[in-house]
């Protein structure tokens, strides 16, 4: 057990913490760079978590009144060229599909042939491409609202790729609504905000603030941006989640109209939101330590590890037969509503510390160790993946299966809590510019202050001390703007981020 | 009601059955062309019929031992050319990525820019890129077998799209596995096969025939492709999902070896598996009629709908509230255990006609109305999908709560057995060459006879018809090919497909 004196993931967060990410999702065997330059793979317990998510954010958004589609992968070019600041977010960095065969040369190689007259772009975003089919289906106030959603993949190509953060492929759900007036579509945009920032809270134990992106942060096109924002465990913010009321900037260059009760044809109001697989990358740096990966209960792929210890002189087949007795009383039970997620770990080519040790990487909330002596005495040895990995405990079999809910919710509570106490930690007031320059040139973390500063002046701090806003917040309250005293109500928080 | 006299599709399966495909889309709302060439927009309800596919099969292939993960949506084009056979099945109609940006011209519009060292193909099917993963985590006997799904976009540039048939971007599923023998790996396809058997037959009640491709018509790259087929109401084949034993092809071409038990280092055995969105088109034209769409009610995004009838002097609330009532009585029950789907119609805007009419179009299992006269009776005016759109009963509200489990299980039965009895009138034995050509120059149909020929006579025989092998079985007879005169113990079955 040597092994437990060192942490098991190399370099530790304190060493290295870029590096320490990485080898996190290595040990974890969460995903891995593929083949195609800046594509993941993602394996099956990664995949798994990303499964979590879809199914709790499924049913949330039918709760909420949207239904999901699917649209194109393609957009053709030219409907990229319509809407002017859309072009300059998203041109710099996509995929153009310009063939549609492959033709053979003499050596047996292949090149690109069949040169289409308008190339095609992998859709970065959708917004282009279902304003065109939203203009046909909305004709009249009868046709509105229009709440979908659809889950897909998009590409960006990113220069700087980092494993879910930013990745060339990535996987999402878009949603894309049109509303006949504007309050009702900044309702909706408001609505899906929250519903994010719940998400984050409930499920990721991943507390979040929510506010709006300053027009440098802005989604090309957008009116208002807003946003859930998370602190790393290095001090640096992740948007996590954007909800964009687009106000009818995409449906006039979509050209999407409508008949009004009134007999008016007005333009139509739209929105747009969306989380990603990064949310993976925001949990995995919110709540992993020096030994792996630490995952909330909530979006686990599994909830318990079983991990029969075998001895020469004890038949293995007793020990497997008490942990399925085990694993079938624990399945009786559940967590947020379905059975608890428990497998047993027969592998036999691995011994019994590298199997815990491989769990303990993954992040697995609950391990039980169940050996001869535990059988005979009716009990099972328990670690909890968010307390030190030496920290286990004997419990009666019946104790622990009627106490597992219990637990798995105290678990999820303990790394919301942590992430909170982390956050608060690392967020201070600050109100002069030199306390705010002299704080950022040596530290990381969120800054609070009040901001009245103009775009130029945003961006002149970013070159300083590439620190952003990452969101305004209005206040009830009055205070000095830090950068040019104006009195304003308005709130930034200023970070370094992903 | 006069519309009831005439079908609601135009044109009948009589009149064009291709025209009337594209109508029950249409009129359905499942789906629509996008602007980009040969994609489909899947529409919500046509995407509820996907999800539901989708979860089902999902779970079988858990229950089945399977994982999900996922790979990347770009193959570089050196991977293509990897496997000859592969190259020649998928270079002529694949998507090509050349660059990675857009750069702004003077007048405004965009041009590809950032050439790509080596272009990139749009997955067309992934064995490639996964198999060049799956050679580095594969290194021992112990790291097998590895049994992994995807569900993913994949492009093949179809020249004649058809929608949800052959359009250029498809949705699917691609199992991808690996065995340390050969005999392993056949099991999984056959496995695999009888997954795809059983869920056609029992969710989308459409009887197919199992067997495996002639050489002509297996997968590029494949050893056998094993297949189910089902007959169209226009007496063509659908070839509705294939498993391919891919022997040691592309494990070879791969890479992909492992240190067995006894130290020898060996080629990997391994299969992969599919289907796609074209089960919808396989739904839509086995159970549908010239009213539109008819959905078995496993797989219908929606089991009933309410359609409150208003009437002038009575108030809709009332009328409402019975509504509710029905509907939350329905609620309680289940079928194929879920809660009974059920909404209520509430759009005023159209009348009743319009509304029932839209349903019976869009294929619900059962429509109840509901008017001032069934509310003071205590009654619901009772209409089946697979019954004449006048067929309608009235039945008491817990007469029609306490049957609808029974009433759905009655409809899924019933489409099944008609789709059956469809296949056998149109299924004939046929002995001899010219009662061969005879049957296909008038009739479209599955002929069922033995085989022996080469793949030559089996091009030259479609040259001439246009029909091909759907599958080939083995029987415990011997007969005499219909076209060689040879004994043989192979069957075949000869048809149109689509």
């Amino acid at each position: 057990m040597a092994k437990q004196f060192k942490p098991a993931i190399s370099p530790t967060r304190e060493e290295n913490y870029p590096e320490w990410y990485q080898q996190v999702i290595k040990a974890a065997d969460l995903a891995e760079n593929s083949p195609a330059r800046g594509c993941m793979v993602i394996k099956p317990w990664g995949w798994g978590i990303w499964e979590n998510i879809q199914k709790v954010l499924d049913i949330k958004f039918k709760e909420t009144g949207h239904e999901n589609a699917y649209f194109p992968l393609f957009i053709p070019k030219s409907f990229i060229e319509k809407e002017a600041e859309h072009v300059k977010g998203f041109a710099k960095e996509c995929a153009v599909v310009t063939h549609h065969r492959l033709e053979q040369n003499e050596d047996g190689t292949l090149s690109p042939a069949g040169e289409l007259s308008e190339p095609y772009i992998v859709r970065p975003t959708s917004e282009t491409i279902i304003g065109a089919v939203y203009a046909k289906w909305v004709n009249s106030y009868n046709d509105l609202p229009i709440l979908i959603n659809q889950w897909a993949n998009v590409v960006r190509w990113e220069m700087r790729p980092r494993m879910f953060l930013r990745t060339v492929e990535f996987l999402w759900q878009e949603g894309h609504t049109v509303h006949a007036t504007k309050e009702e579509a900044i309702e909706e945009t408001e609505k899906m905000l929250e519903v994010y920032r719940w998400f984050a809270h409930e499920y990721l134990a991943i507390p979040v603030l929510t506010g709006k992106k300053s027009a440098n942060e802005r989604f090309p096109g957008a009116v208002e941006t807003y946003c859930i924002e998370a602190m790393m465990q290095d001090g640096k913010a992740l948007q996590a989640g954007t909800s964009h009321f687009l106000g009818q900037n995409f449906s006039k260059s979509s050209d999407i109209k409508f008949t009004d009760s009134d007999g008016s044809i007005k333009h139509a109001w739209t929105t747009s939101w969306g989380v990603s697989t990064r949310l993976i990358g925001g949990l995995i740096m919110t709540h992993s330590d020096d030994d792996g990966l630490i995952l909330p209960p909530k979006i686990a792929p599994q909830h318990v590890v079983i991990l029969p210890i075998l001895r020469k002189n004890v038949d293995k087949q007793e020990i497997y037969n008490f942990c399925q007795e085990v694993e079938t009383k624990l399945k009786t039970k559940t967590f947020d509503g379905a059975p608890i997620k428990v497998k047993i770990d027969q592998r036999e080519h691995l011994n019994a510390g590298e199997k815990s040790w491989g769990w303990i990487k993954k992040g697995i909330p609950v391990r039980v160790e169940i050996g001869p002596r535990d059988m005979e005495a009716g009990s099972v040895f328990v670690g909890r993946r968010d307390k030190g990995v030496k920290e286990k405990e004997s419990l009666s079999v019946d104790d622990f299966v009627d106490s597992i809910e219990e637990t798995l919710q105290s678990i999820q509570d303990n790394l919301y809590k942590r992430a909170l106490e982390l956050r608060n930690s690392r967020t201070v007031i600050i109100n002069s510019k030199e306390e705010f320059y002299a704080y950022f040139k040596k530290n990381t973390g969120f800054v609070e202050t009040y901001w009245a500063g103009t775009a130029e002046e945003e961006e002149l701090i970013k070159k300083h001390l590439n620190v952003t806003i990452r969101l305004l917040t209005e206040s009830d309250d009055t205070g000095e703007c830090f950068y040019t005293q104006k009195k304003t109500t308005t709130k930034a928080i200023y970070a370094k981020s992903y």
